[in-house]
């Protein structure tokens, strides 16, 4: 489909895919464990992810410990570059969800 | 989870939302047959989304015609606003993703 809407959902349209460049991207989290106990997302599920946002070239993994082997997932500038379109759903989202007090 | 980005994706965050509600926020279109056609997605899917839109506030269905029964599917003010967000996607898309040529 030759609409640039469909081409971003190609790469960024799965369940979670947002969530986890929020937590890149705006929080500024980049190890694995962080990212998944902030988000309570299945580890199977967040590695698929991460590996779809690697493969796409949203995501950058820099080895920082070699025993045992660990990672940071770095955001590339095309990630940087998501970050209006998560502070647009964010805007609406707190216009037009109900956002339980915390 | 009680982020306006996550409770956003509640509502929109499904595979073909964002696409469907692009065709009626922006391209104008009202009627199933014409979304359905423009899209080329399985009716039994567009049917599912767009129950699951009326029934979060994003659209209206307003009958036109008894026999046989057709709607228009009319946007609400929060799918209206919810045009920013499919514009940072779209410049996003732009930039980032390979739109073949048309």
């Amino acid at each position: 489909m030759d609409c640039p809407i469909a081409q971003s959902l190609e790469l960024v349209g799965e369940w979670w895919t947002p969530l986890i460049l929020r937590d890149i991207v705006m929080v500024g989290l980049t190890r694995f464990d962080d990212i998944q106990t902030n988000l309570g997302i299945a580890p199977t599920v967040l590695t698929s992810r991460l590996n779809h946002l690697i493969d796409t070239g949203l995501l950058e993994r820099r080895q920082y410990c070699e025993h045992p082997p660990r990672f940071d997932y770095v955001p590339t500038e095309a990630a940087q570059d998501f970050e209006p379109v998560l502070r647009a759903l964010a805007k609406w989202g707190q216009k037009w969800t109900t956002v339980p007090a915390t």
